[in-house]
Parts: C-alpha cells; sequence; structure tokens
C-alpha cells in the first residue's frame, strides 16, 4: 500500500457496466514525507475523499472488494483517510 | 488504473483459442496532462475505443473480467472511454 | 518477497470498515547488505514488528491471508521477523 | 500485455512437477517498432512460437491458463503469435 | 518468470505460522547472460537449491503453489534448477 493525494477526478460515461456509479480519482503517490513519488494514477473511492486530502491506496486484484461489487475492472482503491503519519 | 490513448492494433490468427474474436489494442499510457508514460502495452478492449481516443485502463488479473470467458490470459483491459480529466 | 525496516506507523480513523484495528506500518525496502532500496511502502502488521526492526514482506492478494478477515483490500504484509541474513 | 520476440530457451530437468514437458522460452520484450524494451524474461509457450518470431505475451496468475494443469507456479506465457503490427 | 543465483539466506523464528519450517533464499536476478539485473529478492524454496547455482522463478500469487499450504503470504519461488540456457 502507498500514500497518495488526491489531484483530481476522470468522468467516463461509457464504461464497462458494473462500473457505473463509481468515483474515478486521479491520485498523485506521495512518501511519508508528501514527496510525489512515481506518475499520479487512477484509483475507485468509496470513502468520499476530497480535493489535496492525503489518503492510503491499494494497488491489486483486491482493490475491488471496496466496491458494491467485486468481480470488476479495477486495480487501485482508495482505503483510507490518512489523520497522520508518524516517522520513528 | 491509468489513462491511456490508442495508437494501434494487434494481429494475431494463431493464438490462444478462447481469445478468438478478441480485438487487441496497442495503448501509449499518459498522465492527466497527456504526456506519454511507460513504454506503449497491449489491452483488449470491449469499449470500441477508436483511434487516437482517450481510454482509462487496468492491468491485472480482473481484465479479463471485461471479457464474455474470464479464465483467459489476459492482463490488461479497456475499461472505460475518457469524456473529461478534471485536475483540481 | 523482500527485507524491510520499520520506519513508522500511518493512523486512519476513516477507512476500509474490515480493517478496523489493523496495524499500518511504514516499511523501508532495504536489501540484504540493509542499503534502502526503492521509495518505502504501507504494509499491515500481525508480527508486533517494533520500530527499527528488520523484517521480510510480501506485496500482493496474499498479504491479507495475515488477516483474520482475507477478502480485503490489501497488499502488502509482513510476514515474519528476521533473526539473521546470511549471505554465500 | 506485451510484444517479445523469441531469443532463447531454458532447460531445467529438475522442477516443480507439474511442468514437466512445459517449454520455457526466453522472450525479448519489444514495442510496436521492435525495439528492445526491460530485460528478457521466461515464459512459457503453448503457441509453438519458433526463433526469432514476434509473439505477445502476458504476465500474471493468468499465465497457467494456457496450460493443461493450471495451478502451477507460473507467471508469464506467450499467448499468441503476431501477424502484424498496424500503428495508426 | 526470470533466472537468478542463489547468493543467501534468510532465518526468521517469528513469523506467519504456516511457514514454519519454509526455507528462504536470497536471490539475485540475472538475465540469459547471467549479468545481474534489478535488486536481489527472497524466494521460497523446494527445489533444495543450493548456494551459486542457477535456478528459474516466478513471482506472484502462483508461488504459494510449490508449497504444501498455498494459502500463505508468499509471492515468490524458485520454481526449478537451470541446467542450460540456450541463446538463438
Amino acid at each position: 500500500m502507498f500514500l497518495g493525494k488526491v489531484i483530481g477526478t476522470v468522468v467516463a460515461t461509457r464504461k464497462y457496466d458494473d462500473l457505473e456509479g463509481v468515483k474515478f480519482l486521479i491520485i498523485q503517490p506521495v512518501n511519508h514525507r508528501h514527496k510525489p513519488i512515481r506518475e499520479p494514477l487512477i484509483a475507485v473511492d468509496t470513502m468520499r475523499a476530497g480535493p489535496g486530502e492525503l489518503v492510503f491506496l491499494e494497488d491489486g486484484r483486491e482493490a475491488s472488494f471496496t466496491l458494491d461489487k467485486s468481480f470488476v475492472p479495477v486495480d487501485a482503491a482508495v482505503v483510507g483517510i490518512v489523520d497522520s503519519v508518524y516517522v520513528d
């Protein structure tokens, strides 16, 4: 899993049927010091993350478990909204 | 998931049986500013994406869920056609 | 699988329901000479790894097998605490 | 999925039992202009791809679907032999 | 799948229960010319690979199929011992 910042939204009318109503966010992955790492990706969001919010994500088969229908072609999801990051 | 532009097609007569009739597109991954990122990949398409169109894709086990038969060796799929990308 | 050092913790009150009570660590991947490789990631931990400890991790669908509920959106887990690394 | 050129073969007598008789090719991934990208990988082949042939591959859990036994530790497979690549 | 050389061992007393007795090797990935590529990784081994031996590996969900219990958090496995590599 990794940290990311919500930087935008993707709108797609024509899409895989069971993804109707699903929210697609553009996420900039960041490290624990909030520094951008890698290129942004698209992730589904059921946590109601707002613009600029720090979230944590996972990418893989399990991403779809956050949705009502889980046999859908989705590979990244917001899993939680980050309150704080403690570095030892 | 990630954004991509349709840049070509792959034709293969000799292939895994259950992939008969499946459309294989060459996709150039792009970021939310339409700038190419990474090398192009091949993805199955059931959304009827046209040349040059901006699509969003996913890569992983779930890609095959977009096909009629889902126990097939496919690891990337066009999931939707992008109408607009909003950057905060 | 790979080696990593525990460098922090992520706290998230608002998260996917079945992840309630799960511990999320920030891990710096290291090689067998303890040299940092790649950016840190977030992994679930059920091994009670402490700050600075050398652990080994796996990332993928199987990470959730370390948790009580395994159909959860988790893609990296601490699998063990390393006692020693022998290099031939 | 991605394009690749067959550049060799791996022979292994001592291997996981259910992989007896399976053909392992060394594949050089190439882009749609036939330019090598990334390091070569090893993929199973049931398509009878010959030396130098342009194939397309997939890597992931689904690779084993090309084999008779699909619960085997295999993560890349030749999926088809490429006839032509059209770039728009 | 990819080639690798056995360069060490990881010992971990405190680990995920069902991994008791499993052997964890440190593997240096190499290309078909035996040149190191990427950072070393940790893989389970049931093939009794010895120090310095050339093996081939796979990384992914399927790695655990080489173990007696396959619902375990393991993502890389030695699949065979390489006898010879033929490059065309």
